[in-house]
C-alpha cells in the first residue's frame, strides 16, 4: 500500500459525511469474524459467529469479549456491528476508510482507536501497512482488521487459551494493550529489516556505486517515513490512552501503556538515527561519483600528457625538409628515441610527484 | 492565480483600511446570486433574487438561507448585502481582496470565514485556486465566491433538494461544514495529481533527465507549498471553530468538524511526504547528471587512451632518418601491426579490469 | 542602509547607557519639525513650529496633535522634545539609535514604539530602510524619522487634511495605525519589486546562467530577509498593541490593528514563498551549470573520438616501411578513404543511439 | 555496540509483557554482586555476598548500602534481587532489556533511573556504551551494570572508605548523584577523544583527501550522535530528578544535581559545534574533490593546447605534395622550429595570464 | 581558548564535586586584587588591598564595594573570598572552572552570574573569550576574571571616579549592569570584526577563489557559532535577572537591564544574518568552482576541435600511396591550406555561436 502515495479518495467526492463507502480497500475475499470470549474464573470459549447477532449479549455479559472482523469491505457487516454496539456513524466511516491517520477518540461508551500495523514488505520501501481500528469496551473489544489473513495477533490468542500471564485477569483494557504491544514490537522487526538494507547499501556504496544506489536509499527513506508516520502519532495516541480519565483504562494498566509508549520512542529515536545515516550515504554516493571522475580523468591526462609531446618529436622528424641535417646524422634515431625516453621518464616522475600513479 | 506570486497590491496604497476596492480580481463577468431556502419540515425553494432587498427578510425567518455570490468585482452589490447583513466595513474589505489567508472571526452575530478553493489547474504548479469567504449566522450562510461559474457545491445542493442525509435537518452550521468538507475533499484530488505527475517526473528522471526536469520539481513543490499555505491555516480555523464558544455552531456539528480537521492532518502528512521524495528527486537529478558526465568521460578516455599511444607508434616509422633499419626488414610493418593490436589489446583488458567497459 | 551589515556601533563604546549620541546617523542635513492637530468637530491645523516650546501646550489641548520630525542628528532637538514630553533617557536614546529591532514598550503615559520603514532601494539587495519611532500618547503622536526628505505618509496627511474616511473622529492610536498600515502597505510595494526581480532572474538562469547569477540570487536572498527581520518583529509589536492594556488604545481601533496584523501574517507567508523559490533557484543554477560542462564534454568526446581512430589510420599509411604492400595497389588510396568514411560514420550512429546528437 | 544498529529485538516478539528474557546480553561471563555498607558515623563495610538473601536486611537498616550487581543476564539473580525490593516486573523487563531510552520512573519506595555509561570505544564511531540501571531508594543504592568487569565507579568506592568528602555524610540519593556525575565527566572524555579525532582528520582533509575521509566523517557524526542520544534524554532525567517531589531526594542533594544538569547542558553544546563543524567538513572534503580535478583538467588543457597546434605544424610540413616551396628553402626547418617555438611561448603566456600556472 | 574546542576536563575525572581544582587555566602570572569603594555621597576609595581580610568589612558597609579579582589560578585566594562572602563550594567550583555556559543563580544572599568576554582575536575564527564570575550582593560586587590583564571596564571606573552619570548613585546592581552592558558593547565590536571580514572574503571568492577559501569561511562561521554561544545564554540571563524577584535588583536598575537585553537580540539578529551569508558564499564558492572547470573545459574543447580535424588533414596528404592523385596537382598544396583554413573558420564560427568565445 505504500507504492500508491494517494490513496484514490476521489471515489468519495460528494458522498456525504458519514455515509458508508469503503475507501481503499481490496474486495477479493470474504469477511470472517471470530470471537474469543473469557474470564478470570476459568472460562474462555472461541468462535466463528454464524450470525452477527449472536455477540450482541456479549456487549452486557461480565466475561471479556474480543470480536475481531478480518476484512472491512462489506459494508453491510460493518454497519450491523456499528448499530449493536451503538457507534457514531462517522466511527464507522473511519473504520471503512483505509486511510486514517492514528488516532483515539473517547466516545463516552467506548474508546475508538485506529492505528497502523506494519510488516516488512516486499516493495522497494521494504514497509507495507494495514489498518487496525479498535472499540475498547467495558467488557468487549472490537477489531476491524484491513485485510483478511495472516496477523501478528496468534501470541495473544494463545496467552488467553492458554492462560499465560495476566491477560485472563484483565480486562478490555489489557488486552487491547497487548495487542498495541504486538503491533510495537513488529516496528521493530521492520527497523531491523531496514537496518539490514541500510548495512548492505552501505558497503555496496563504498565498494561499486551504481546509478540505482541513490534510488535504493530514497527508498529506504520512504520506508522510514512510513514508520515515522505510524509510529508519532502511535506515542500520541498511548500518551492519551495512559492519561485518559476514561473509567475504562484501569490503573494497573496504565504502567503497561508507559511500557510502550517507551517503546514508540525508542522507535522514534532510531528511525532519526537511520534518516541521519541515510543522510550521510548520500554524501558519500556523491563523492564516490566524483571520485570515480577524477579517477577517469587521471587516466586520460597520464596518457594523454605523456604521448602527446612525443608524437610531436616523432612529427618533428617526419617532415619533409630538404635541409634537416639530423636525418642524416647515423645515430639521430637513436639518439631522438633515447630523449623520448627520457621525457616520458620525466613525465612519470612528475605524476608520481603529484601522487597521481603510485 | 499560482503563476503572478504577490499579487498587486500597491493600487491599494493610500487607500483608507475600510474603503472598499476589490483587489487582484477579474472584471469581465456579471456578479450572480442565488438563494437556496429550507428547513427540516420540507420547505425547500431555490431562486435568483431579482432584487438584493429580498433576501434580507431571510435573515430573520427560522428557514436556512444559503445566499451565494458568485463573483466579488461588483463592490456596490457587496457592500449592499454588507449593509443588510450588518457586516463591519474591514470584513467587507477582506471579502474583496482576494488574497486573504485562511482564517476564521467570531463577528458576534455571525461567524466570518475565508479559505481558499483548490482545483488541479493547468499551470506549472498543477494547482490553481479562488477565494472563498463565508458569513455564517444563526439561520444564514453567506458565501461569496471569487470567480464565477463552476464550483464544487453541486452535491450540496443536490443533498438539499433531494434531502439526503442531515443536511435538512440541520442548521446553517452544518451547511457550513458540508461546504468545507466538499473543499477539503478537492484538496485531496489536487494531492493525487500531483502524486501523478511525481510518479511519471520520477521514472522520466530515471531514464532520461533532461534539462527541464529540476524546473518541472519546482513547479512541482510550488504545488505542494500552495496546498500546504491552503491547508495547513484552514486546520486552525476549522480546531478554532470546533472549540468555538460561540453559539451558532451546535453541539452535534461538533463531530463533522472533528472530521474534517482529520483530513486536513492527512492531507499535511502527505504534502510533507511529497516534499520529501521531491527532496530525493532533486539528488537524483543532480547525480545522474554526474552519472551522464562519468560515462561521457569513459568513452573519451578509452579512445583516447587506446589511440594516441598507437599514432604515436606509427609516427616513429613515419620519420625521415636515414639510419632507421626497421624500416628495411622485410616483416618490419608486419610487426609493428602485430605490436600495436597486442597493445590496443592490453588497454581494452585494463578497462575491463577497472570495470569501465563490460 | 542594508549594503553595511553590521553598524558601527562601536563609537558608543564606553558610553554611559542613557548619553545621547546618535548612532549611524546621517548628519549632512538639519531637522525638520510639522505639526498637524485636529479634532472631531471641524478644527484642522498644519504649520511648522518656529520654536519647540511651542509644542508644549499641544500635550494637554483635547485635540489630536501629530508632530513629526524628520531627521534625528540633531541631539538637543530630540533632547528637549523628550524633557518636554516627560520621556526616559533610555527611550531617547533608543530614537537616536537607529539600528533598534521593531518593539514596544508600555511608558505608562504613553506608548513608545519604533519599526522600519522599507522602500525598494537601488541597491542589490533590492531594498532600504529607515528607522521610525512613535510615541503615542493620550491626544498626541510624536514620530521621529530616521533621514528627512519623502516619506510615504503624505496620504495619511491628505485623509486628515480633506477629512477622510474615520481618521478624524479618532484618537492617536488610529492615528498611529494609520501610518503603520502605510508602511506594511509599503513592504507589499517592496515584496512585488523583489518578486519581479525573481521572474526575471529565473528566466537568465534558464536561458543563459552568468557566473553572477547566483550572486543575485544572494542578494534576493539578502532583501527577503530584510524583509522578514522587518515584518516579523513588527507582527509582534502590532499584537502586543492589540492585546494591550494600556487605556491607550481604544477598543474601535483594535479590530484595525488585527486588519494589519493579517497583512503581516501574508507578508511573512510570501517571504517565505519567495526563499523557497531562491532556494530551488541556486539549485537550478547549480544543475544548469553541470549541464553546460555536460554539453562541451560531448561535443569534446564526439570530436576527439571520431578523428583520432582516423589519424591514426592515416598515420598508419605514412609509415616509411619499405615493405608496404598496400601502398603499391592502384586503389589503396580510394579504398582507405572509404574505410575511414565508414569508420566515421559508424562512430556518429553509435553517437545517435547514446542520444548525445539528435 | 554502536556497531550493530538496531538490537535484536525480535527474539522478544510474542513474549508477555513483564516476563523476564535478558535481551542483547553478553553471556559469556558470571554475574558479580559487590556491596558497600557505610554510614555518616564511620561504619564502613564492602564485602561480595555469597547469597543474595545476605543482602535483604540491608533494605531496613538506617546505614546506606550499594549493592553492584555487574552484568545482568543471569535471570534468576535480577528476579531475586526484584522481589527482594519489591520492584514491578516491568522494570526488571527494563533492567534486562539493554536498549532502554535513559529515564526515571517514581516507584513511590524508590526511583528507577537508567542511563548509558560511554566510554571512548575502538570502533569507528569512537563510542561504546553499557546500560546502567538504577534503583535509588531511602537507604540503599541497587545498581546494574550490563557489562561485568571495569567501571568508571572506582573513584567513589574510594571516596566512600576514606570518607572523602561529604559522600559518608548524605544519603543514597548524593550516592547515586556521585555515580551519575562520574558518568557525565566521562562523556567529556568521549568528547575529548572524538574532538581529537577530528582535529586529526581536519587536517588530513585539507593535505590529501583521501576516498574515506567522508566515512570517517559519518562515523564521527554517528559518535556524536550517539553521545546526543544519551546526554539529552539524560538531561531530562536529572531535570525531573532535581525538581522531584519524592522524600527520596533530599533537599541538600539537589544544588548537586544542578551542577550535573549544567554539565550535561555544556555537553549538548559541545556535540552541536561538532556536528556544526563536521557539516563544514562534509563540504570542504566536496570542494577538495572539485579542487583535484580542476589541477587535472588544467594540466591536460596545458600540454594539449600547447601540443596539438605544433603537431598540426609539423603535420603540414610532413605532407607529401610535389609543389611546397617552403620545404626546398635551406633555413625552412629552421624557421619552422622558431615559428613553433613562438606559439609554444604564446600559449604559455596564455596560460600565465590566466592564472593556470605560475 | 576557540582553537582547543574541547576543554581538558578530564584532569577532573574521580574529583569530588565542590573540591577545588582550577580548571583549563593559564597558571604563569599572580592574581591581583583591587577594589573601589564608593558611595553617592562623594565618597570614592580606589586600592589594592594587602591582605584578603582587608575586604571583609566591606561587606557590611552601606557603601557599595567592588572587589575584582585578576586571574582565577590561586586556588586558596578564591577559597578564601568564598568562606569570607559565604558563598557554597560548587560555586566557587564554577567560578575556578573556565569553561561555564553562562547563567545565574540566585544564592539568597547574592547572585551568582558567569558570563564570557569576547575580544576579537588573532585566531582563525577571529574571536578570543574570557570567562567572568560575578556575586552581585546587597552592597558589594565581587568579580572574578579569568585572565589577568587588559579588560573593558576602565570606562566603568573612570565613570565611578569621575562620578559621571548615575553610576555612583545606584547600587551594585546597577554597577553590575554597567560591567555586562561594556561586555554586550564589545560583542558589537567582535560582530563588526567578522562583517569586515566577511566582506573581504567575499570578494576574494568572486574574484579569484582559492582552495582555503572555504576553510576560512568555516572559521567565519566558528566565530559566530562563538558569538552565538556566547550571547544566547546571556540573553536568558539578562531576562532571568530583569524578571528576578530577588530584592537585590532594585525597580529602577530594570529598564537599563531591558535595554542591554535588546542589544543581545539584535546581537542574536546580526548572528543569525551573518550565518545565512556565510551559508550562501558557500554555494557561491562551490559554484566558482564549477564555473573555472567549464572554463577551463571549453579552452580545450575548442583547441582539440579546432586542431584535430586539420590534423587528420595534413595526415591525409602524409601518406605514403604511390597513387594519390592529389599530390601532383600543381596548387594542391595551396587547395589544401584553403580548405583547413575554412575549416577552421566554421568551427570558430560554431563556438561563436555556442556562446563558448566572444
Amino acid at each position: 500500500m505504500t507504492e500508491k502515495r494517494v490513496q484514490r479518495l476521489s471515489r468519495k467526492l460528494g458522498a456525504i459525511p458519514g455515509e458508508l463507502i469503503p475507501v481503499g480497500l481490496e474486495r477479493d475475499h470474504t469477511v470472517k469474524v471470530t470471537v474469543i470470549d473469557y474470564d478470570a474464573t476459568g472460562h474462555c470459549a472461541d468462535w466463528e459467529p454464524a450470525n452477527l447477532e449472536e455477540v450482541v449479549p456479549l456487549k452486557e455479559t461480565k466475561t471479556v469479549s474480543w470480536i475481531n472482523v478480518d476484512g472491512i469491505h462489506e459494508v453491510p457487516v460493518i454497519e450491523r456491528l456499528g448499530q449493536l454496539f451503538g457507534v457514531h456513524a462517522l466511527i464507522l466511516e473511519d473504520i471503512l476508510h483505509s486511510g486514517q491517520r492514528p488516532k483515539i477518540e473517547d466516545l463516552g461508551n467506548c474508546l475508538y482507536i485506529v492505528l497502523k500495523m506494519l510488516t516488512p514488505g516486499e516493495g522497494k520501501s521494504g514497509v507495507e501497512w494495514e489498518q487496525l481500528s479498535m472499540l475498547v469496551g467495558e467488557n468487549f473489544l472490537l477489531t476491524f482488521q484491513e485485510k483478511p489473513g495472516g496477523d501478528f495477533f496468534d501470541p495473544v490468542r494463545q496467552r488467553i487459551r492458554q492462560d499465560k500471564g495476566r491477560i485472563r485477569k484483565c480486562g478490555a483494557d489489557y488486552l487491547a494493550h497487548a495487542l498495541i504491544d504486538v503491533i510495537v514490537d513488529n516496528y521493530f522487526v521492520v527497523l531491523e529489516g531496514i537496518g539490514d538494507k541500510i548495512e548492505a547499501l552501505e558497503d555496496e556504496i563504498m565498494e561499486h556505486p551504481a546509478p540505482d544506489s541513490l534510488q535504493k536509499i530514497n527508498h529506504l527513506k520512504r520506508g522510514t517515513l512510513a514508520l515515522r508516520r505510524a509510529a508519532w502519532p502511535l506515542r500520541e495516541v498511548i500518551a492519551n490512552l495512559q492519561r485518559s480519565e476514561s473509567p475504562l483504562v484501569r490503573a494497573d494498566t496504565r504502567p503497561y501503556l508507559k511500557d510502550v509508549y517507551d517503546h514508540c520512542i525508542q522507535i522514534m529515536d532510531t528511525v532519526e538515527t537511520f534518516r541521519d545515516i541515510l543522510g550521510g550515504m548520500v554524501e558519500i554516493y556523491m563523492s564516490s561519483l566524483s571520485n570515480r571522475m577524477n579517477e577517469v580523468m587521471k587516466v586520460l591526462t597520464i596518457i594523454t600528457t605523456v604521448f602527446i609531446p612525443l608524437t610531436f618529436v616523432v612529427g618533428v622528424y617526419g617532415m619533409n625538409f630538404e635541409h634537416m641535417p639530423e636525418l642524416k646524422w647515423e645515430y639521430g634515431y637513436a639518439l631522438v628515441l633515447i630523449v623520448m625516453l627520457v621525457l616520458a621518464y620525466g613525465m612519470v616522475l612528475y605524476f608520481r610527484r603529484k601522487k597521481w600513479i603510485e
